[in-house]
C-alpha cells in the first residue's frame, strides 16, 4: 500500500518526540524538526529531517504540525506567540500528543481551532522504543476530518485509534489503560511479596505460574465489561458472598510479614457491596462503588 | 501416551470434586466417590463411578484419596475418625486440593503423615467448567515421592506444578496468583469506570484496548521479577519520579466523579518509595514496602 508523503513539523524532540520523528521519516514523510534545546535535533537532521531555525519556521513548512513536550501548560504560548499565530496556523493540523487531562485536551482544543487549525489530541500507549512496532497504539480524539484525512501518516507511529470528536476522550482512555496497567502492576507486587516472603524466585514464578494465569484470567473481562455496560451483575460461578467468607490473602499475608494494603481496598469494597445486599452478584458490581451513577 | 490406571477416592462431590472425579473417569481410572449428602453422588455413579457406602470405604478403595471439601477444619475428622484412622490410611496418598492456609496445609501434612499416609496439599487455578482443559493448572507441595509417583494421574486435571516439599508452598501460590489477579481486576474496575463515566462502550474499550494493552504491559513482568530478585531497581524508562510528578489518575477520576480508592494505595507507596531516596528507580522497588526484607 502505497501511503501520499506529507510534510510533518515535530515540536518537541525528547525520547518520544524524536521516535516519532524518526517513524514519519521512515514512512517517507517531510519532515521538519524543533527543539527548545537546538543540539536536540542533530541526530535526526543526520538522519534526513529538515531543521527548523525557529517554531514558526518548523509550522509553516508543516502540513501537519505534531506537539510532543513535557507539559500542556507551555503549548498554547509556543504556537500562539513563537509559532505565529494564526497567519501561521490557519489551515494545519494540530496534532498533540502531550500527556495532560480531558479539560486540558479540551480548552487545548479550543485555543487552536481559534487560530484556524483543525485539533487532534492524541494519547500514546507506547514507550519511545516501540513506536513503529505491531504492540504501541495511539488513542486519537477530536476533528474526526483530521483524523481521517491523515490517518495514513498516524499510522507511521503505531496502530491509530480514533475515538470520537471529544478532544478529552483520548486523555481520558489513555488514563484508564494506564490505571489498568497499574492495577496488574500492583497484584503482580503483591504476589512478587508473598512469593519472596516464601523464599521463591519471583521471575520463575512469574514465567511459569502469573503470566499465564493472568493471560487466562483476562478471558473474563469482557464479560465483566459487559455486566458494566448493563448493569446486569448475576454470576452462577463465584458470587462476591464466597469470595468475602475469608480474607485469605490478607490473613496469610500478614502471617508473611507482606502489607496488605495493595489488596486491602478491593476487599474493602467486595465487603461493602456484600453489605448492600449484592452478594450473589458478582465483582464487576463493584463499578457501581467506584463510580456510583 | 498410555498411562497406568490407578485407583482413586474422591471425597467431596462439590462442584469442583465432581469435575475432578469426572476427569479422573475420562482418563480411565477407577473412581470411588463419597460425598456427605449422598445424592450429589448419582450423576458420577451414573456414569461409571463406585459409590462408597462410608469414608472408610472410599478410602479402603482407593490407592489414592482426593480430598475437596469446603473447609479445611473438618477433614482431620473426616480421615481419623470416619475414614478408619491408621488401620485404613496406611501407606496411601492424601491429595487435599481443599483451599487453605500455608499453615493449615502443614498441620494437615503432619495428621495425615502420623496416620501413615504421603501428603500432597493442592491448589486449583480453575474453575470447575476448565478442568481437564489446558489452559487449567494445579500447584502442589508436599511429598515429592508421591507426586512423582502419581503424576499421571494428576494430569488428568490440568497441568500440574510442583512447587516442593513443604506442603505450604502450593496454598502460598495459590493466594499469590489470586492476588495477581484481583490487582488486575481492581485495574480493570477503574478503567471500566472512567470509560463508563465518559459515558463510552466498556465492552468495547476492553475488547478493543485494555486486553492487548495489558497482555503489551504483561510482558515486562519477567524484567520487574528479576529485579526483585535481585533486590537491583534501577531503569533507563520510566522513573518512580516521573510516574508521581503528577497524580493525574486520582486527579481526573475525581473529576469524573470515580473515587479513587482503588488506585491510591500504589500512588501512596510510590511517593513513599520516592521520598525514601529511590526516585530514579522503577515500579519494582516498591515490593520493599510491602515486604520490607
Ligand atoms: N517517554 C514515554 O515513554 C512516553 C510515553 C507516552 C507519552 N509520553 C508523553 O510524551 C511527552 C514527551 O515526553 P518525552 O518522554 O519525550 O519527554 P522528554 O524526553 O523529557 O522530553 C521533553 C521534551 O519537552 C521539551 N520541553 C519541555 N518544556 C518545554 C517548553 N517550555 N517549551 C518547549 N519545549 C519544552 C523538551 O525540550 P528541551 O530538550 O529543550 O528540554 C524536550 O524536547 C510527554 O507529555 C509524555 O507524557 C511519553
Ligand atoms: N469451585 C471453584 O471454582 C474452586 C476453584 C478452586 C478451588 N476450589 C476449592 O475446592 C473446594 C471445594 O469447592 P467446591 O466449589 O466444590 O464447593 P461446593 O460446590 O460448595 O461443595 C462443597 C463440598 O464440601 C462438602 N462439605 C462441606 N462441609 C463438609 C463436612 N463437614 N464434611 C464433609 N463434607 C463437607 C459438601 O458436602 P455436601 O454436599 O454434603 O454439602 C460438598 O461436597 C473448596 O476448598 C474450594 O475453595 C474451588
Amino acid at each position: 500500500m502505497s501511503t501520499v508523503k506529507k510534510s510533518v513539523a515535530v515540536l518537541g524532540l525528547g525520547s518520544m518526540g524524536a521516535a516519532l520523528a524518526d517513524a514519519l521519516m521512515v514512512a517517507g514523510h517531510e519532515v521538519s524538526v524543533w527543539n527548545r534545546t537546538p543540539g536536540r535535533a542533530e541526530g535526526l537532521v543526520a538522519r534526513g529531517a529538515r531543521r527548523a531555525g525557529s517554531v514558526a519556521e518548523a509550522v509553516t513548512a508543516g502540513e501537519i504540525v505534531l506537539v510532543c513536550i513535557l507539559d500542556y501548560g507551555d503549548i498554547g504560548p509556543l504556537l500562539e506567540q513563537q509559532g505565529g499565530g494564526r497567519a501561521a496556523l490557519q489551515g494545519r493540523v494540530v496534532v498533540n500528543v502531550t500527556n495532560g487531562s480531558p479539560e486540558e485536551a479540551r480548552a487545548m482544543a479550543e485555543r487552536v481551532t481559534a487560530l484556524g487549525a483543525a485539533y487532534l489530541d492524541g494519547g500514546i500507549m507506547a514507550v519511545p522504543e516501540i513506536i513503529g512496532s505491531p504492540d504501541a497504539f495511539v488513542l486519537y480524539s477530536g476533528s474526526r476530518e483530521a483524523f481521517e484525512a491523515h490517518r495514513s501518516v498516524l499510522d507511521a507511529f503505531a496502530r491509530s485509534v480514533y475515538l470520537g470528536e471529544d478532544p478529552g476522550l483520548a486523555p481520558l482512555h489513555d488514563l484508564a489503560l494506564l490505571s489498568g496497567m497499574y492495577g496488574m502492576f500492583g497484584g503482580f507486587l503483591h504476589a512478587a511479596a508473598l512469593v519472596r516472603s516464601a523464599g521463591g524466585s519471583v521471575a520463575e514464578f512469574t514465567t511459569t505460574l502469573l503470566q499465564p494465569w493472568l493471560g487466562a484470567m483476562a478471558g473474563s473481562l469482557p464479560a465483566m465489561a459487559a455486566q458494566v455496560d448493563s448493569g446486569d451483575y448475576s454470576v452462577t460461578g463465584s458470587p462476591l458472598a464466597m469470595q468475602v467468607a475469608h480474607d485469605s490473602i490478607g490473613e496469610v499475608s500478614r502471617a508473611q510479614g507482606v502489607s496488605p494494603e495493595l489488596f486491602a481496598p478491593l476487599f474493602a469494597l467486595m465487603e461493602r457491596r456484600v453489605a448492600d445486599g449484592h452478594g450473589s452478584e458478582g465483582l464487576a458490581g463493584l463499578v457501581e462503588l467506584v463510580h456510583p451513577r
